[in-house]
């Protein structure tokens, strides 16, 4: 069910960040720009949220997530002609730069020998890394990757709003695509300590409420025409296709990609009213590399097309 | 003081890392060999803890730390003839590498015009980098730093003791520099949840646990003969040298370096039982991009000499 005031209580209870009407200018004429070309424009959200507990913040709640599924994806949706607005987590993965998030880059550079000061990659350390410098340069070029960073969730729901209204001028060529792993809890800032908690008044008894369902005014309010997409993780495989079937209930929206932890990079079911497809990787394409958000973003961009044509006739 | 049996309290707690005596025996090496050399060695602990709140981690509490304390101080004490054991939290900030850490590295890339496929880093992005490079290779190649990581307070615990372990061999040439943002609380592995906490059932009260304050067994069991440093970060600076001279009296250790988080760049004071030493940065300094670390480690290792002259007295 859709929360009374859901914007007020945003207002009220979540700092708005100082940078949100600017974000928003600039994600309208990013949506505007590429619609007018024929693209499609996705909005990927990716990584953690930080929930503070003081507010000047030594400590802090957080969600698992490296943003790999995030970043990733941002590349295949690039490859299937769309322009994306990454919404991501301060530092977590980056479309392209995620291959180098093992290693250290100073193990891949080394000087040249016949130049004592140019730097160059080896590339027996990056060996894939020329054809990817040269398709994030034209990626770059082409202005199809918009990156807007968050930390906090309050961060996070602002600018998530934002986008929302941004992208609702396009239609039902907005795709969201929410992988970002976003808390359900918080501290509101009128019961939140201002200084760091001290350690010597003993054990620490936190109590958290629920963060508003920012899903049920996305989907009503903020960018109806939209074709909308969330996240289910699950740690208990018994729970999730209920949890996944009961959010589309619930939030009236498009699809749901369910997956439970220990396996979330070889398989996920994607979830909609009427169909449950499941998605996985084998063995051999375990080998050549193949990655599940490769099939993930390919059913969707084609559910994506029959929804526009839908809402064509 | 001392609470009795942190060991057994260590071993019932928290889990033992499975790597943890592998790492003792090269923490082991790596001390004998530099000690042999009549090089001091410094453990420096930088960044985060991470506290799960499940037993199969999808939240978890943290500490504010990208690690730029502990990073840029391993560099000073490799500049001061010091080998390191840089026990980090994974993927925070890094020695040499962390100059690199607010910018993309493809931005940094470009291929060369006359060879297609040869990739060489702009030196207008990066201007410091050659420099950098020939310094990383050099203390790599004469093994002057020891990386160790952790993720969870748990293995942070075990691993710092095994480090005090392995450096007791040593005695007073060892210091332990612990910058590390280590969390005060903790959920006992008995009483976390195995599964994802549901958001669906309500607001979230947490209990949390003390952890043990394991300075204590460090400076009186493991390390006994070593100069140990530790660092007291507060919000609010009127109870932060209190703060700090309760420390050294309750754990007798050497020094505490104090910081307040909104000038902790700019502004620390060294505290030992007898002196309080005000370290800051002029605005002429900061021009010339002077770093605190600089003037802490200076302070530090001459403190760690006469500490060693005593010794031998």
């Amino acid at each position: 069910m859709a929360e009374p005031n859901i914007d007020g209580k945003l207002a009220e209870e979540f700092a708005v960040p100082a940078h949100v009407e600017e974000v928003k200018e600039r994600m309208t004429e990013f949506a505007r720009c590429h619609a007018s070309e024929g693209r499609r424009v996705v909005v990927i959200t990716s990584g953690g949220t930080k929930v503070p507990l003081e507010s000047r913040t030594v400590r802090f709640l957080d969600n698992f997530s490296s943003g790999r599924r995030g970043a990733s994806s941002a590349e295949y949706f690039i490859e299937a002609g769309y322009a994306v607005i990454f919404l991501h987590r301060h530092r977590s993965l980056y479309p392209y730069t995620r291959m180098f998030s093992t290693i250290n880059m100073l193990d891949a550079l080394q000087l040249r020998r016949d130049s004592g000061e140019e730097v160059v990659v080896n590339q027996e350390v990056l060996p894939n890394i020329s054809k990817v410098l040269k398709r994030y340069q034209e990626v770059k070029e082409r202005r199809l990757l918009l990156p807007i960073e968050f930390s906090a969730l309050s961060e996070y729901l602002h600018l998530l709003k934002a986008t929302a209204q941004a992208l609702s001028t396009i239609g039902s060529k907005a795709m969201f695509y929410l992988a970002a792993a976003v808390s359900d809890f918080y501290i509101p800032a009128s019961e939140m300590p201002e200084h760091k908690i001290q350690s010597s008044n003993g054990p620490l008894q936190l109590s958290l409420n629920m963060v508003p369902k920012i899903l049920s005014p996305l989907v009503k309010d903020w960018a109806p025409q939209a074709f909308v997409i969330s996240f289910k993780l699950e740690t208990d495989k018994s729970i999730l296709l209920d949890k996944a079937k009961k959010a589309l209930d619930t939030y009236r929206h498009q699809a749901v990609v369910a997956n439970v932890l220990d396996t979330r990079r070889g398989y996920v079911v994607v979830v909609t009213r009427d169909t449950q497809v499941e998605l996985s990787l084998t063995d051999e394409d375990e080998k050549r590399d193949v990655e599940i958000e490769e099939r993930i973003v390919s059913n969707l961009t084609s559910a994506h097309q029959r929804f526009i044509d839908q809402q064509k006739e």
